[in-house]
C-alpha cells in the first residue's frame, strides 16, 4: 500500500515536525524542502524516508538543531566554515551563498565546510549556484560504504558530488552521483519496501555479493565501475574531509546513527561564468550541447535522450501535478512522528 | 616479439624525432618525457605507441610546431589562454605554472585553456601541481567516443579528468581516468598487439558490442557505470570545451586523426593548500587517510592496497631499473620514424 500526497503538504508536514523538535523555521523549510525535492525529482531514496532518521539525530544532540557556523579562515577567495554539527542543508546553503558572492568578486571561490551532517542532494545545492550564473562543483564526504579496492572491510564513503552549470533555455544541466554501484538510499528504499536488488551491488558483511537488500545494509557496497569508483572516493575524501579540516576515512558517521557527530564535510568551487564569457554566450554554447545531444540517433526502445539533470525536472513537473508516493514503511513512520510531536499528517491526495 | 629500452634512451629518441619535426628542443622534451612517463607508470596505451601520432599531426599543421599561447583574459585568479593549437602538454604545463602562481596569491585559481591538442595524461601535470603544495583538478574534452545515454551515435568524448594533492612521506595521491570503460588507448594497444578487448568495453559501428579491438575502434566505447560515465563525461565537456570557449561535443578532432585541428581544451583548478590549513597539518592528515587504507584486511589474492597513484609509482621504480618493453608494432612505428628522421633507434637495454 502506497500513499499519494501533493508535495507543499509533505513540506509543510516535514516543516512543522522539524520545528517541533526546535529547528528555526527557515532552517526547518529548508531540510524539508530538500527531502520533497529529493522526492519531486523521482529519488524517494533521498526523500521523505529520511525525515526520521534527523529527527531521531536532533532529539539526541548528535545534530545540532540551532546551527551556528563560524568562519574559521578567510582569504577572499577561500572561506573555511566550522558547522559546528549543525544542520547540513543549512551550512550546505550558507556555503552556496558565501561561494556565489566571493566568486562575483575572485571569479573563482572555495567554501570548505567542516564538521556539518549529511546535506540530502548535492544537486541541490549546485542548482542554486548554476541558477545564479555560476559553475559549481560541491563534494561531500560521507559515512564508510565501500572497501578500498583489494580489501574487505569500510573505510570510504560513497562520497557523492556534483557539477552544475546554467544552461540558458534548457535551465541547468547537472550531475550528482555517489562513486558506489548505486547510493545507498536505493538500498535503503529497497529494505524499506521489502524488494531484493540486482547484484553487484553489493556483498554482505563477509564480503559475498548479495539480492538481499537487508544484508546489504550491514554489508559492503561495490565501488562503481571497479577500481574507477574507488580512487574517485577517495579523492573525493580528501577535497571533502582532508581539505576542510574535517572527518575523513571511517570516522565519518551517518546520517542512520542516531547518535554519533558525524563529523562529515563539504566543499565547494563555485566559477562565475562571467569571468570566463558573457552569460550569453555560455547559454547559447550549453544550448549547442544540449541540442546536439538530444538530436543523437537513438537506440532501440529509447524514447528521449535526456541532458544531466533534465529528467528530474521532468519528474518534478509530473509529480508536482500529480502527487509524490510515499512507500507504506515511510507512511508509518511519518505517521508516528505525527502522534509524537502532535503535526498533522498530510492531507492524502485524490486525482480527479 | 616485444623491445626492452631504458626509459632515458626513449626519452632522448622522442626528443630528437620531435626536434627533427621543427618543436623547440624544451617542448620536445616535454612530449616525449609526458609519454614515457606513462610507459613507466605502466600505461602503455598513453605512450610511445602515440608518438608517430604526434609526428603525423605536427607533419600536417594540425598540431602548431612551436606553440604560441595567447592569454585572452585575466582576472587573477581565473585566467583564459588560446593555446592556438599547439601542443597539448606544453600549453598544460604553461597552465600549471600559471595556476600555482595565482593559487599562491588567491587561493584558488582556475585556468581555461581554447584550442589545444591532447595533452597525454592528466596526472602528468596534476602531479606537479601536487608536488607544489597545491592540490589540483584537471578536466580535458576528447573527441567523440560514447553515445550519449539512450543514443547509438558518438557525440561525447571519454573527457579525462584527475584530481591530485601532496601526501606527505606518501609523496603524491592522484586518480586519472577516463568516463568510458575502458581508455580509448587500451583498444589501441590491443589492436596494436592483435588481441582481442573484452566484453562490455565497447561496441561496433552498428552498437553491437564486440570483442574484436579493430572493430571497436570504429566503433562505440561503452560508458563507465553505465548512465553515470555518461553524465560525468558531458560535464566535463562543459567545464573543458564549453567553458574555455573550446570545441565542445562532436566537434572536437582527436590525436590520432592526421589533419584537422583538435580544439580541444582543458580546465584546471589548483587550490594552494596554505590557504585552508598549514602544510604539515595537510600532510599528516593526508598519510591518516593512506595508513588507514592500506591497514586494511585484504580481499583474497590481494598482496597489497594501494592508494590512488601508488601503483603508478611503484610500477616507476621497477620499470626504470629493468627497462620498458616495447610492444613490437609500436617498435616498427618507432623505427620507421628513425628512417625518417635519421635520429638512431633507442638501444636495447640487456639486463644484467
Amino acid at each position: 500500500m502506497s500513499h499519494l500526497v501533493k508535495a507543499d503538504e509533505l513540506t509543510k508536514f516535514g516543516t512543522s515536525v522539524l520545528l517541533a523538535t526546535g529547528v528555526p523555521q527557515a532552517d526547518a523549510h529548508l531540510l524539508a524542502d530538500s527531502l520533497v525535492t529529493a522526492e519531486l525529482w523521482g529519488h524517494s531514496s533521498h526523500g521523505m524516508l529520511r525525515l526520521p532518521w534527523y529527527v531521531e539525530r536532533l532529539r539526541s544532540g548528535a545534530m545540532e538543531a540551532v546551527t551556528k557556523s563560524e568562519i574559521v579562515q578567510d582569504n577572499g577567495a577561500i572561506v573555511v566554515v566550522d558547522g559546528h554539527h549543525g544542520i547540513g542543508q543549512t551550512l550546505t546553503m550558507e556555503a552556496v551563498h558565501l561561494g556565489i558572492e566571493r566568486a562575483r568578486n575572485h571569479g573563482i571561490s572555495a567554501v570548505a565546510v567542516r564538521n556539518s551532517n549529511h546535506f540530502g542532494t548535492a544537486a541541490y545545492f549546485t542548482r542554486e549556484t548554476a541558477k545564479a550564473g555560476c559553475v559549481a562543483f560541491l563534494a561531500t564526504n560521507a559515512s564508510p560504504a565501500m572497501a578500498p579496492w583489494g580489501g574487505k572491510q569500510k573505510a570510504i564513503g560513497t562520497n557523492p558530488w556534483s557539477i552544475a552549470a546554467p544552461a540558458g533555455s534548457k535551465g541547468v544541466a547537472v550531475m550528482d552521483i555517489a562513486n558506489t554501484a548505486v547510493a545507498r538510499g536505493k538500498i535503503y528504499l529497497a529494505a524499506e519496501r521489502g524488494q531484493d536488488i540486482p547484484p553487484l551491488w553489493a556483498a554482505d558483511e563477509n564480503g559475498v555479493p548479495t539480492t538481499d537488500a537487508q544484508k546489504a545494509i550491514h554489508g559492503l557496497i561495490l565501488p562503481m565501475a571497479g577500481h574507477k569508483g574507488y580512487v574517485i572516493s577517495f579523492m573525493m575524501d580528501v577535497l571533502a574531509g582532508v581539505l576542510t579540516g574535517s572527518n575523513f576515512g571511517s570516522t565519518v558517521a551517518g546520517p542512520y546513527d542516531p547518535t554519533r557527530r558525524s563529523g562529515c564535510g563539504h566543499l565547494l568551487i563555485t566559477i562565475d561564468v562571467k569571468s570566463m564569457m558573457s552569460e550569453g554566450e555560455f547559454a547559447e554554447r550549453m544550448e549547442a550541447l544540449i541540442n546536439e545531444i538530444k538530436d543523437i540517433p537513438k537506440a532501440d526502445g529509447t524514447d528521449e535522450i535526456f541532458f544531466p539533470g533534465e529528467l528530474e525536472d521532468s519528474n518534478t513537473r509530473r509529480l508536482a501535478e500529480a502527487g509524490i508516493t510515499i512507500a507504506d514503511n515511510t507512511w508509518q513512520s511519518l505517521h508516528k512522528l505525527s502522534t509524537e510531536t502532535g503535526v498533522a499528517l498530510p492531507t492524502y491526495f485524490n486525482p480527479a
